[in-house]
């Protein structure tokens, strides 16, 4: 901020010249006082200027509210763009008209495929929407050591970035037993973010009595993956920050409010975590979150405090959380604070976005991002048919068990049908299919291969490079030349989401940025999405009951129980060790 | 923090290791969750490792609490320790015992004097106590441009000492005219603190509407000059945080209690501004603020927050404010939570204080504090009896009207009698006396006189060099031979205050340090206070209402109405001009 700035704010406030924008006839959130007053607002520089008594203020632009209520933009505290399928601009032309002025970005997906030049293009990228992101860094890249992601992020690597005025602390340390069983990198990054005086992301499921002290004793001050009262009570009272999280696949909203109280509910904020655009055009964002927040009985202040205010503080974003004087102009318009049903949405004092559709979605010069990078993000090796040969030394073996809307798989037993030279073949009167993990990032020419019970696929295969948290690719079918098939066209349109039917490419959502994001619009994805999860069931006889594409896309994350596939082979979470096919 | 000191606290967070301390049987403050719960808690390297069920924890020493209350350390978010005419050190052993863990310090007095040789000594001579010191830089040096102080420090000379890591902000803008009214300096001392991305603590008694907007405009976040629950009310509705002060001279806390709700207290803190050694006495500090609040009303869990949590979320102190995994062990013991009577301290961990007595006031390598700059402070010149002969032009004049128990003058008139030159001579039945303010920073010569009535001095002379802000000397008497004793005594030993009676000196108190602070106990300068007031009523007839040193030391801070003395004249508040003594 300039002399000539301040001083032009200071001269708005004091009302000794017109603000830029002002405010009129709306009831104000007064998050400070917990209090819904009639006040005029005014606006000056992207600041807010003064809270006035009705009908004190001159402006330049009056608005008038016309008894609609007058809030301060949300913030989401934790949110991976990537599972969006979007771009950063995209995502904020979604988010904006809901509400969303800030968002807390943790770019861990697509720094998994490129690295610090996914970091790069994000942060760049990210000057294409008016919503201001926020970002973290990585802390864990690859997510585990199983398997091999694009990118290794050591605390060597992440030793300069962490200092960057543009990063606001260290990502989610997914690796939790890493913390509490102090693995030597995860130490070096805790103490790389203190040094730096950043803050730290957690994540810490189920974990609770002594272990949770030790998490929390390392400064990590929030955690995202409570899933019940408990849980949030706990942490609450260790001093940490419970984000709760309503996502698109993780609902534990309804599940955590009973635990939010009037005297702990000041730490408590809300995320997404992961989010995409059907649930976005199907529910809203933070608005719906807050609806549900006051359906579940919290008081309106209490809930629209959580977006605002308290992830303010939590994350120490002293320029925003409120309307008082010298605030940043993010402010939401919303007919009541039951339906949070938002009219208008002002980002630095510009209106950017009114009933539902944004109207300004760049407020300042375009980045050049630069996406070269990430659109070669593919190097497949020695990919052939023959590699997906699956040679067993017994008829009896494990098989990932998928389980209908949840990424927990279970460790299965089962008899299968070889030929003579052993290997598996494949009988369609049992819902046992192949599946497949083919590294993509180094050319190692790993191929991982196993067997997926419960997906029903009955002909032709799926493809898909949207595989957590290394993004190698992930192919199911019933026959090995489709599963060619549909890897050979992912490595040719640069990855996404490939169906295969007898040979024949039935339909593909491209995501060219990093094999994991979209160049297109959020309505063009989410009806590809569609499309595709139609046509699996459709046409190749894909359990309706699961969401074909995104039931697989976890089906390589070595973190969560109990039996996964990675580039590396098959992985038991349970004993944490690669195991043999063979169950005998 | 490095590796190992890392890895022993998750540790023994986590229970593989014995504390260094358990503290057992207490009743915790979760200020969290805004609970009292009965756990145990484990100390590791200075930190809080872990808060586990009762009975669960191993330490190398344990402390059976017996039933009483664990609290975290107390902040006292604003206070100048010159105001104690204690040293650093010495304000500690004083407050320790008394759960004040941390203080905010603004060493706005000492600097007004030395200068940044001022405020070095302070950044060392706290090394000196084992309370967390935590300094703001002082921003009007001098207070007023109506008076020469001993250091002039523009906003060039704030440019640098404002990015230091041993300052947390910039100090209380007094000068709230020059904020709302856009003084340049003023100016540019908000935009060195804005750019540095500290904060900027306020002081705007009485300011409202529009001017308080413009005020809370430049995001000067705090304020601690409401007298009046409106005032706190309306900063706390424009995002600022209010400063509850419980001082040794403005008792603020109990008029503003009523204005603390449930809904808006997480932006109240406690202060105490100016505090005396015989306040420490006779009623504690934090403490005691404590009690007050819990006997206004206030629930004991929302006092607590004022004095822990909320001032280390107003200040930023993320390393404490609670009694959490991976903060500060600064841990209090107090019998209960009404009277919150303090039996054991613990700072980073180490009892430093037992039953009101210190044990340990020092927990690092001591700073060399040189205070050789402070101990010569004084350059008087010119000075002689001639200096205080008062020429008039009219029998009518000008009075300062000392009003009892209050900083604020009245501007009187009063018809005095004078000799054949026209020299104002004292009338012994009538309650006027000589006052003179002389320059002792720089050698100026300057010397201010005028009358004052209702002091009540009825012989000798009071001479003092504690005088807000500038701390040039104040002498009052009914002759000019024993007000040159005075001063002359004064500068003799480098500062303080002196009585004198018939030309002898009857009493002193030497303030060798900048003029303004003792090199003695706590204990030695309240009896000195107490004898000075003592002799000053019985051997000099001041009026036995006042409170003889104190009443006098405001009488040259020419920022408070009505009418007050400075080196360079007579100063009208009102109209913020000098004014000739003659009232016709």
């Amino acid at each position: 901020m300039n002399r000539e700035t301040l001083e032009k704010l200071i001269d708005a406030a004091a009302g000794r010249v017109p603000a830029d924008l002002v405010i009129k006839g709306g009831i104000v959130a007064d998050v400070y006082s917990g209090q819904f007053v009639e006040k005029d607002l005014a606006v000056c520089g992207g600041r807010i200027a003064a809270l006035a008594e009705p009908g004190t203020c001159d402006g330049l632009e009056v608005f008038d509210a016309g008894g609609q209520y007058v809030l301060p933009g949300f913030i989401d505290s934790h949110i991976h763009i990537e599972s969006s399928f979007l771009t950063p601009g995209e995502l904020g032309r979604l988010l904006l008209p809901l509400g969303t002025c800030t968002i807390i970005a943790d770019p861990h997906e697509i720094v998994n495929v490129c690295g610090i030049a996914g970091l790069k293009y994000m942060l760049v990228a990210a000057r294409d929407t008016a919503m201001d992101v926020k970002f973290m860094l990585p802390s864990c890249v690859p997510a585990a050591p199983f398997e091999n992601a694009g990118a290794v992020l050591d605390s060597w690597a992440l030793s300069e970035p962490i200092k960057s005025k543009y990063i606001l602390g260290l990502g989610e340390l997914m690796n939790y037993p890493g913390v509490v069983y102090k693995d030597k990198e995860v130490m070096e990054k805790i103490l790389l973010a203190k040094a730096a005086g950043k803050q730290i992301d957690g994540h810490s499921p189920g974990l609770t009595g002594r272990l949770l002290n030790a998490y929390a004793a390392t400064s990590i001050h929030t955690d995202h993956e409570c899933s019940t009262p408990e849980e949030l009570t706990e942490r609450v009272a260790l001093g940490m920050y419970v984000l709760l999280r309503q996502g698109s696949a993780c609902h534990d909203l309804r599940n955590l409010l009973p635990a939010v109280t009037a005297e702990n509910s000041r730490r408590c904020v809300i995320c997404s975590d992961d989010y995409q655009p059907t649930t976005v055009f199907e529910q809203g964002h933070l608005n719906n979150d807050l609806r549900i927040c006051v359906e579940e009985g919290l008081s309106p202040m209490t809930a629209l405090r959580m977006a605002t205010l308290n992830a303010a503080e939590c994350f120490r974003l002293a320029d925003r959380g409120g309307l008082a004087p010298g605030l940043r102009a993010d402010i939401v318009i919303a007919k009541d604070v039951k339906d949070f049903k938002v009219s208008r949405v002002y980002v630095r004092g510009v209106l950017c976005a009114e009933n539902g559709v944004v109207v300004a979605n760049r407020l300042q010069a375009a980045g050049k991002s630069d996406d070269r990078q990430l659109r070669s993000s593919f190097h497949v090796k020695d990919f052939s048919e023959a590699r997906l040969k699956l040679k067993l030394k017994s008829d009896t073996v494990w098989v990932i068990d998928l389980t209908s809307g949840r990424i927990v798989t279970g460790k299965g037993k089962a008899t299968v049908t070889r030929d003579e030279s052993g290997a598996f073949v494949r009988d369609d009167s049992v819902d046992i299919a192949k599946i497949a993990v083919v590294e993509r990032h180094l050319g190692t020419g790993n191929v991982g291969v196993a067997l997926l019970r419960g997906y029903g696929i009955q002909a032709g295969a799926v493809a898909l490079s949207v595989a957590h948290d290394s993004h190698n690719i992930i192919v199911v079918g019933v026959n090995d030349a489709d599963m060619v098939c549909g890897v050979n066209r992912l490595v040719e349109i640069g990855g996404g989401a490939v169906l295969v039917k007898d040979g024949q490419v039935i339909e593909e959502m491209p995501l060219p940025l990093g094999g994991i994001m979209s160049d297109q619009s959020g309505e063009w994805v989410d009806a590809k999405l569609k499309a595709i999860d139609h046509k699996a069931v459709a046409e190749l006889g894909v359990n309706k009951k699961l969401e074909p594409l995104m039931s697989l896309c976890f089906m390589s994350l070595s973190v969560i129980p109990e039996l996964k596939l990675t580039d590396m082979g098959l992985f038991d979470v349970g004993t944490f060790n690669f195991i043999p096919l063979e169950a005998e």
